[in-house]
This record gives C-alpha cells, sequence and structure tokens, in this order.
C-alpha cells in the first residue's frame, strides 16, 4: 500500500506573482506533489487554502498518512478550527512536513508552542545544507551536502524547542548557518521542518530537495493510530492493576469525568 | 537579589469544596507561596484567577522571573490573551513550573503542542516518588523516592512531547506509573511539569515536595532576558556580515516587514 | 529482503543452573532466535561467548543488520578486540537491542560511557511494562500494558545517558520503576535497550516480550552503511566547498595525515 | 566559595612548534586558566600530561569542580587508568570543557560512545560562530555571533551522540559548519564540547571565546555529588519499599553480590 500524501498549498504568489507563476504554472503545491509521485511508494494529491475548509475536511485527513504544509502570505486566513483539526489528526498518527516559511504557520507555531522567529534575506544567495547525521531515512541517497545556487538565507536563532533530532544545517553566502532539517513528535505524529523553499527560486525543481521529501514522507508515515489520544479516563479503583482500596476525601462523584 | 515568584492559584475548590478548604485555609497558592518562602532566597506573591487579568498584568509579568500554575477546575475561565501574554513573557525568559491538574491548562498545552492527556483515579492511594536524575539541581536534598501516602494516581501515556530531561518517576499502588518530574525549554523559559498535588490531600504540606518546589524555581530563573525572540529582522544585503551581491526576483520590496 | 539478525548468547547459566537449562533447553539465545524467526521478515541465528571470537568475526558482522545482546555471568571474557570490532560495526550501520543483564556489558557501557548501573532484587515479583511510546514501532501490537508475573526487579536510578526516546516504564511490585525501553544512537546504530529477561524466569517465551523483540528487530535496521564514519579526511583548501586563500601558521604538513 | 577549576594541558606542542610557543609562552593550559581566574568566582589551576599520573590523582580530582581538556598530538600517551579515573569522577559530578582537538581524546571518545570524527582543513580561515540558545548560561552575555579571524575549519559531519542542547553553530568560509557548542550529560556530570582552539592561533586570547569559557565552568560545575553511582545495591524482599512475598527460582544465594 502506498503512502498517501496531501500537499497543502497556500496558492497565493503563484497567482500574484509573476515569477512565481513562470516557475511554478502548477502551482508549488503541484510541482511538490508532483516530485514525490515520481515515487511509486507514494501517492500525493494537492489542496488549498482557497478550497472550502482550505481542503482539509475530517475525511481528507482521515485518509492522509503525511499532510505537507507550504505558506507565506496567508498564515492569519487559515481557520482556527481547521488548524485544531489537523493539529488533531496529527495527535492521532499523520506525519507532517513544513517547509520554508510554513515556519510561521498557525500549525506550525501551535505544535511547537514557541514564536519560531528567524532571520531573514532575500538576496539570491548560495545556500549549501550539509547532512549532519548521514544514515537517517531522511537523508537517504543524499551527498554529503548540496548547493541550492539561489535561496533565501534564514538565520539562527530559530526560536524553536530543542528538537529530536537535527539532521540538516544550512551554510548561507552571505555569513549565517541555519538548523534546516529538524524532527520533531507530537502525540503519535512525527514532524519534520524542512528550510528551503523560497518561492521565487525553483528550489522544488532541485534534485536533493526532491529527494528529501520523498525520503521525509516515507519517514513521517506512522505506522499505527492512536485515537483515543485526547482521552482522559478514569480507571475506577475497581478497575485498577493492582487490588486497592479506596479512601480519603475527593472532588470527584463517582462514575463524573474529570475537569477540564 | 532573590528570585522573584508568581504563584497564581485558580482558588476555586477552595471555596467550594470543604475538605479542600480546610487543609488550605489560606489557599493552595497561599501555602505554596509560603513553603517558597521559607527559602529567604525567594519571594513568593500570590495572584488569583478571580483578580483582572487574573493577576497577570504586564507589569506584573515583567517582575516575576518564575511562575508557579495550579488550576483544575476553571481551565477555561482563563483568557486566551492573557494566556498569550504569559507565553510571550516565557519566551523571553520566565521559568514556569506547572503543577498537577494544570497538565490541561490552557498555558501547558499551547507550549507542549499535544493533548496532554493521562489517566487518571482519585482513590487515596499510595504514590512513591523515584529520583531518575540523582543530582539535577530539582532534585537537590531529596531521598532517593519520597512517599505520598495519599495522591490522586495519574497514569501513563501521558502525551506531551519528549522532554529536555526525566527527572522524577512515581509509582502507583493501583498499578500505574508516570513521569512525574519532567523539564522543558521554549524560548528562553526553563519549564518543569511536576506531578503531586491533588486538592484534596495534603500534598503541599509534605516537606519533599515543598523541597522540589524550592529546587526548581531556583533552577527555572533565567538570567539572561531575549525580549527579541518575536522578532523576524531582515538582514539586507548590505549588512550581511559577508559580503554578498544581491540578485534574484523577489517577493519583498526594499524595506518592507516580512510576512506573518 | 529479510532483516539478517544475530543473537548473542553468553551460554554460561544454562549449563550451570539446572532451573536456566529446563527453562531454556536450546539455549536463551536460541529461544530468542525462534521468537525472531516466527516473522518471516526476519533471518535470526546465534553465536556465543564460547565460539572463536564469540562468534562476531568481521565476516559475521559484516552480513548482520542487528544483532541481540545477553549477558551476566561472564562480561569480564568478551574480548577487548572483538567488542571494539562490535562497536565499529555499530557506527557504521548495525542495529543492537541489549537485553536484561547486558546493561553492565563492556558492549553496552563503552556505547553509554556511563556507568548503566541499578537496583536489582531477585524476588520474583510481578513487573508490569507500560507503554509511553503508543505508537513507536518497537511497541507496534502491544497492549497499553502487559504483565510479567515474576521477573527480577531493576530499580532507578539507572546510571544511563539521558535517552533520545523513552518508550517503556516498569511498575514492579515491590514499590520500584524502572524505565525499560530506552532508544539511542551510537554514530548510525541504532540501540534499544530492553530490561526484561532474568534467566530463571521464562520471560522470552511470552508473547509480548516476543512482540516487542521482533518490533525493535525491525525498528533497528539501519538501511544505509557508513562506512567511513572513522575517518577524518583532511579538506585542502584548493578543495574547500568555497574559493579560499590558505594562510597562517601551519602544525600539518602539505598531505599530512591528521592527529589522533 | 568558588569553582574549582583544573585546566589540563596537552603541552606538547607548546615546545615543539615556535608558533605555538610564541602565542602561548606560558601554555596553552597557562593561558586558559588565566583567562578563567579574571573571574574571582573561579579558582583555576593547570596541570600537565608530563606530572606523574598526567596531574589527575585521585587527591586532585577529588578538589576538582570542572576539569578543563585540550589534548591532541598525544591522546595515546594518555594512560587508560588515569582516564578510568577521570570518567568515574565525572559520573559522580565533575564538570568536564573538552575544547577543539579533544574530539579525539580518549575521554572524550569514551564518554561518548562514538568515532567522534569529523572533517578538517588547516588554512587560517574566518569562522562565525552563532548563539542558538540565546540565553543559554553558556552564552551569557555574548553578542549574537563572534568571529575568530584565523581558526582551522571542522566540518560536519560530527560522529557525536544527538547531544541534550545545541548551543552553537559555526559557519566557515570555506563552505562547512560545525556544531561548536554541544551539551551532555553522562551520570552526574555536564559536559560541553567547544569547537575552537587550534594551537597556531591566537585562539584563546579571544575575549568571547574566554567568556565561553567562564560561562561554560560556571555551567558545569555539579552542586550535589553522587559517590554511589557505580554502585548496584542489591535491595532483598525484606528491604523493599512494599511487603512482598520471594518466590521463585533464583541464580544468586541470599547476599551475595550482583554480577558484573
Amino acid at each position: 500500500m502506498t503512502v498517501r500524501c496531501t500537499v497543502w498549498g497556500e496558492n497565493v504568489h503563484e497567482h500574484e506573482n509573476e515569477v512565481v507563476a513562470s516557475i511554478y504554472p502548477n502551482g508549488m503545491h503541484g510541482a511538490i506533489a508532483a516530485a514525490l509521485n515520481c515515487d511509486p511508494a507514494i501517492t500525493a494529491t494537492t489542496v488549498t487554502l482557497q478550497q472550502p475548509e482550505h481542503g482539509c475536511s475530517e475525511g481528507r485527513l482521515d485518509e492522509t498518512d503525511v499532510l505537507v504544509w507550504w505558506g507565506h502570505a496567508a498564515h492569519e486566513a487559515v481557520a482556527d478550527h481547521v488548524v485544531d483539526r489537523i493539529m488533531r489528526r496529527i495527535w492521532s498518527g499523520m506525519g507532517l512536513l513544513v517547509l520554508h516559511s510554513g515556519h510561521f504557520s498557525k500549525l506550525f507555531t501551535r505544535l511547537m508552542g514557541t514564536p519560531c522567529a528567524l532571520k531573514w534575506r532575500e538576496a539570491g544567495e548560495r545556500e549549501r545544507v550539509w547532512v549532519v547525521n548521514r544514515t537517517h531515512p531522511i537523508a537517504r541517497d543524499l551527498p554529503e551536502s548540496f548547493v541550492l545556487d539561489m535561496e533565501e538565507m534564514y538565520g539562527e536563532p530559530f526560536s524553536v524547542p530543542e528538537p529530536l533530532e537535527t539532521v540538516l544545517i544550512s551554510w548561507f553566502q552571505g555569513g549565517e548557518v541555519f538548523r534546516s532539517g529538524l524532527t520533531y513528535q507530537r502525540g503519535a505524529g512525527k514532524i519534520l521542518y524542512f528550510r528551503p523553499g523560497h518561492e521565487t527560486y525553483p528550489t522544488y525543481h532541485d534534485a536533493n530537495v526532491q529527494q528529501v521529501l520523498r525520503n521525509a514522507v516515507h519517514w513521517a508515515a506512522v505506522c499505527q493510530r492512536w485515537n483515543s489520544i485526547c482521552d482522559a479516563p478514569n480507571i475506577p479503583a475497581e478497575l485498577a492493576p493492582e487490588p486497592i482500596i479506596e479512601r480519603g476525601p475527593k472532588i470527584h462523584k463517582k462514575g463524573e469525568p474529570g475537569l477540564r
């Protein structure tokens, strides 16, 4: 069975900026999905901000193993209830790749619990991405480092939590560095933040970037679901794994649900 | 200079439940602050949910080095804008201790980005708290383990992110285990989740629990501030650390702020 | 292609203790390998301490994807040069499962860099293993917790480094707790420490324990090799990714290898 | 009370290379100790490879809160039993700063359990050290980044375990990056690997480097000792925290020590 991947595209600059439109005539999401579909073990489709529910209905998410998220100009336009729904689906076991300017998305900042801020410069400079964790599944078949001839600079400090793993670090021509591939887990969901992908450059046509995306989709696909992860079950004394005798004063009446 | 500590109390069950009122005549927050003030290097004061801004004005937070948070019955009553303000203050370098049922507070779940759910049982059973990281500052002067004769059970899985450090793990009479002392960092802020503290038992009068609280306040006090942590500064080509020549197409006009 | 698994057995108590011999007539390693071979995607074979090179020749290791290690009575009898060889193979991408009393093996303590000490009691008490990370590949198809009716107690503090992930925590009848499933990475090698398995009890005949072992073998199988991981290559100025002009005083003559 | 710091110097190149001798007339260890002693809360003294026990007797270590280690040419000359002694002292609560070429020392590689290899180039190029964790105690009073005009390049992949925290990352003129400030804990001991410090350049005279060293000494000073960390105490059934009835077959006779 293939990994079912939904590529979410903000789909704004493709229509407002001629350069972006010319690089990505099918949208950035279209280019990303096409790159993923080169792998016969991945089935990638696209949704966009402009669709009802931003394309992220319960049904759609339920059939998604890994979500890929690219946004930049319209983070605030994403409805809170859709973000909440996506977060619940991640917690129960959907993978997530957050790309480039998605660092400021509602989705990513709420999963991280931090500002996710950084330095930036749009000057078409050279980026060199180094693989720090050589045999991580995300780095499969990559060279030691790869070059993106023109990219936007993102510079440290990147105000995210200490990651589970640092897989990639970028060098920039202008003198900055950035942790470009960071892994996290939130609930059952595996998350990769992957830095490259400014819309005015052809980054998602780069073979190494595409390889990272395909690798990461396989890595992020969670095999088991944890649908009850938001529950806080009461285990009454008579069902305790070891026999105990109930005693002491209480807040809760028998059988009452817990407070939230 | 002493560590300035603000103890936030939900202050609901103290007024609604006679048992809680009799154990904590000055409120749970009052008992916690008193325990902290036994250490001459800590200056602890209290605020409650019922005060304007829940006692968490900008000015108050600005003069707080470490915030202690106990809530249970009224998580939803805490205003979103106050939670946002506290989060920003944590990011810029305020420590945070989240106690017991605070695991479901808006503040903690938003900092974690996960459900923070768990199993529970209110049966007055025995809890044995084991110190896993013996020389961690939070464990200073603690015995190898300590017993709380009556406590509410919290059981794994506790759906929080993988912590920076696991300091304490609890054994429960009824057969469950729980990671009772977990550390995190969010922005500049150091965070401890500390499990014990059900309101119908005299937990905050326990000498070992009080020792953990005092230790943790010192541990969580951040020495430096990072007030600009939410900024995303543009570093134009002419200010790049290394000389570069600007090129390529752009989204942003010169001097324009970044998109959020 | 199946995962090639080598099960290393110390094979001492099976010959010295009648109880152990009766529980494990084919050796503990034999029982473990049989459990692994129930999975058609695993090919497990056994080697023992008593063989030349303890069964761990270069050739054998080269054809091993995951090594499973059980030892107790004869840690010191394992030759240092064999330990060094196994460590190099792990670094280049062999998975490792260290079982129970293997915590004090040369192999494990050298990979951890810590004492790996713990409390213990051989009293045939009940152990309850809780799954903390429900959807981790190691926990696949496990219940929320499982019971081993008779096991040796291991108690915290377990002096190992802070793990990458805490997957399992044990509750013991006598009042102790223990982190029973901990993951690490050393070089390219993925490592699981898995607690249960005292030789006088039938632990490796338990269905849940066998499930963990099979899960862990698949999880630990590293897909890529990193054979050059011990190299420290010089990158002379003329081969630097970016053009630089060599300057300044030197310790090394041109082309000289680095110091070790 | 001041932090008692012992600076260990290999003290070889200072006598074999005129450049090194001229930059560090009192030895590199002398320069480092002088920089530390600028802080009245630190008392730093020096020892060298050439002294009996390499200056690391039991008594000396017992009176050391933080050890600083610089070595390059003579890692193999350090006696194994001294390395073992230092490791035990770290485990029981001595801090450790490993500097630059100390990455290949017996001490560091044994604490890490990995090759600790990296790329290198001695070309006097520019290094720019970025602070990733702005308010970490190690970064106190540092600017956002600082420049070392001439340094040896160290390049990723650096084959160390995933750190507890990544505090500093370096940018090199020649195109490489390196994680230059990494924290670990081994037993009770807090460890910092800090990259800069090639002997033919005046790195330890740099004000920012000196600031890192002073900060790190304070950060690494462990307040509590854990002298029993290597013990594996038996807790017999009659001393179990909870009452249990001993049963089942045994390997150990009553009161027998555990196997190692």
